[in-house]
């Protein structure tokens, strides 16, 4: 089939046509469709059953021409492709923790998935101080399983360069190479940061130490291909409620090191922590939620290793290194000790990378909504203070971090000692 | 045009069809054409123009049939392509170090280039102690050309990822990961040594931190995609005399560890310095190539490393970090301090690399022939020895190397104190 842009009637005619629906929606029921999209790269269609509400679907599918600068239509159709591609590996990996994939149409460009309206993108809540119960075992098994599964040290050598090969994804790399680790940190037309913490935005641009840790950071972003990671795992790419959590917009999706993964979660939770210093006015309730965020950066970090080297230990045959090469008296041992010094780096990556990333939300192109949504400037600075603070510390400091008691550490000292 | 392997007489009706040749041969002579290949996997044709030597060219073809077990076609026919983009794109960088290509024919799975047989494969002439003026200059300047032009220090971000995808080399890549860091480290029936190391081979095999180092070395050179590297640069690789040098053999070229190269390089020669205690009964004979050998060991990593952050100083905008991002006061003492911090860690991976695969030549799949070539095995006992002593302290020391003194002490350490 040949590409054409789909509207709220040919959608219907589409979907009945793709038996692979079978078992999702009843194809000869009457469908309701809705436009849902911002309209400026993708259509984003509801369809639903009205006779059986539990039957919908969400289409997305790329638009061929532009409505925002810089984009083109190659582009566009690679990253419904990455995207594509990405859930359909998660959702093997780690099924029930990323939209159900149940189309892809490479020609349409377009896919039909789970429609997960029933969730909510998880920063609004985080800031209402919600709690969800399963969100560090999800998140972790989430990280565990599509990180692990995908490295040398879960897969063959070939298999992992095979899977590789389709996600050399350089458009989107960019995009991240540029505006989490380069462009945030010297003058740049697209920056803005909150004027009342323009000392600080200063203070870091011309901060030598500080530009080479985040160049060797960036260096590892560039070079580092571990794992298939997320590479925008933020809480705004996470749907939850009290009982599921999915993981969302994986189009930036390739072959690099499995810290930036963590270490945006961990940075997200920690800047919505400081954003509760304006959003949360009462002392105790906003230590009570604070100290929640806090055992959820912990339990996170924590759960995450112990299900990545359970895994590693379960299945210890990818081709860096096969149980073989530990076969000898006291191989046990090294091997114990190399998995060791592996989580020690991967900890080491996810502290530098977090303190990359919430540097830039504070004087990069795009803040998180956690911050921006705090209306006053001069409460706002309260947050963003801490903010540069700890992600210059994180980043100074990442290899002398140990345990996740060392990264938590800084962010209490900061918030008590200033 | 559809594949077909050429004889020697076809060869010549083949050429003279290429008008890319015009210039390199007088394409209507009399051409004559013998095939010097071992017939395995390739077909190798000489031809010449027999009324102007000068005009001669090397063709090499992929074979569709199998000699060797566990080759396929397929896999033959990567190679061949791997070998030309990588012959290619070291001409365009290093211009004069590695034999023109004049021809890529796909369809016909081969190459035509320049004829090199007036240069020596370095290995011989280095055991019968020729000295190679020019070397030390030559090899360096490949390195740091052909690995600074192919890095994120020098192209935009997107260039890398566009070229790194042509060189997603997996079958490849598995032979020098499987025969390099882990097999030989193992049983495995393709290991053999000299039974009078035996104790030495068990020693290596049972030491746990040793082991954990080349897992560490086999990570880096699975994930590390730093630049295009060769991938098998040791001296059989290079062809030389007293005016020239060329790097032949690229078909393991990807995007991997550039001091995997730099090692590799580092680490055959001292090899070959070891099998002089054989090959050189003379002492002072001895010592003077040998004072020699360690001169070129030190040279060429001193002219590599200055002439890479030459580039790097003169050519300062690739993606990973442009020079605007070191643009404040105090921003070029810290460029330079980033510049240094990247060049230990390339010495660390130089001397961690050469200790790794100066191992594997003791214990693997192949040794070298400045080793094997001595017939008496209490003799070759001695270099082993030495090799498998220094090797190991190559890698459990890597991380505390600063300079190539320290690299170099540990030679001279273990062949005079044991």
């Amino acid at each position: 089939m040949t590409y054409r842009a789909l509207d709220s009637h040919t959608v219907v005619d589409y979907l009945r046509s793709v038996e692979a629906l079978d078992g999702v929606l009843e194809r000869d029921s009457p469908l309701v469709a809705k436009e849902v999209g911002d309209g400026n790269l993708n259509l984003v269609f509801i369809v639903e059953n009205p006779k059986n509400p539990k039957q919908s679907v969400v289409l997305k599918q790329a638009l061929p021409y532009l409505r925002v600068a810089g984009e083109s239509w190659p582009l566009t159709r690679e990253r419904m492709r990455f995207e594509s591609q990405a859930l359909i590996k998660h959702n093997e990996l780690a099924p029930g923790l990323a939209p159900q994939v149940y189309v892809y149409d490479d020609a349409m460009s377009l896919v039909v998935m789970e429609n997960l309206s029933h969730l909510e993108v998880m920063r609004r809540p985080l800031v209402a101080r919600k709690r969800f119960p399963h969100f560090a075992d999800h998140i972790s098994t989430f990280m565990a399983r599509s990180l692990f599964f995908t490295s040398d040290l879960y897969l063959t050598g070939v298999a992992k360069k095979t899977l590789q090969a389709q996600f050399i994804n350089p458009h989107l790399c960019e995009i991240q190479e540029k505006f989490v680790f380069t462009n945030p940190f010297m003058p740049s037309p697209e920056n803005h940061w909150n004027p009342n913490v323009d000392d600080m935005v200063q203070a870091v641009r011309g901060n030598g130490a500080l530009k080479i840790g985040l160049a060797e950071m960036k260096a590892k972003y560039m070079t580092c291909a571990q794992a298939l990671i997320h590479s925008d795992l933020h809480t705004g790419s996470i749907m939850a409620d009290a009982d599921e959590t999915k993981v969302i917009d994986p189009e930036f999706g390739f072959f690099g090191p499995m810290g930036f993964d963590v270490g945006a979660v961990l940075e997200n939770l920690v800047l919505n922590y400081l954003s509760h210093f304006a959003h949360t006015p009462d002392p105790d309730v906003r230590a009570d939620y604070q100290g929640y965020l806090l055992d959820l950066v912990r339990d996170c970090w924590n759960q995450f290793a112990q299900k990545f080297e359970a895994l590693w230990i379960e299945h210890p045959d990818g081709d860096l290194m096969p149980a073989s090469f530990w076969a000898y008296p006291g191989g046990a041992e090294a091997f114990a000790e190399f998995r060791a010094r592996y989580m020690a780096e991967l900890f080491r990556d996810t502290v530098g990378f977090g303190g990359s990333k919430m540097l830039r939300r504070m004087m990069g192109i795009v803040s998180v909504w956690d911050i921006t949504s705090i209306a006053d400037l001069e409460k706002r600075a309260i947050a963003e203070r801490y903010a540069i603070r700890i992600g210059t510390r994180w980043v100074l400091e990442r290899a002398q971090m140990r345990t996740i008691e060392d990264m938590i550490s800084v962010v209490t000292e900061e918030v008590t000692n200033t």
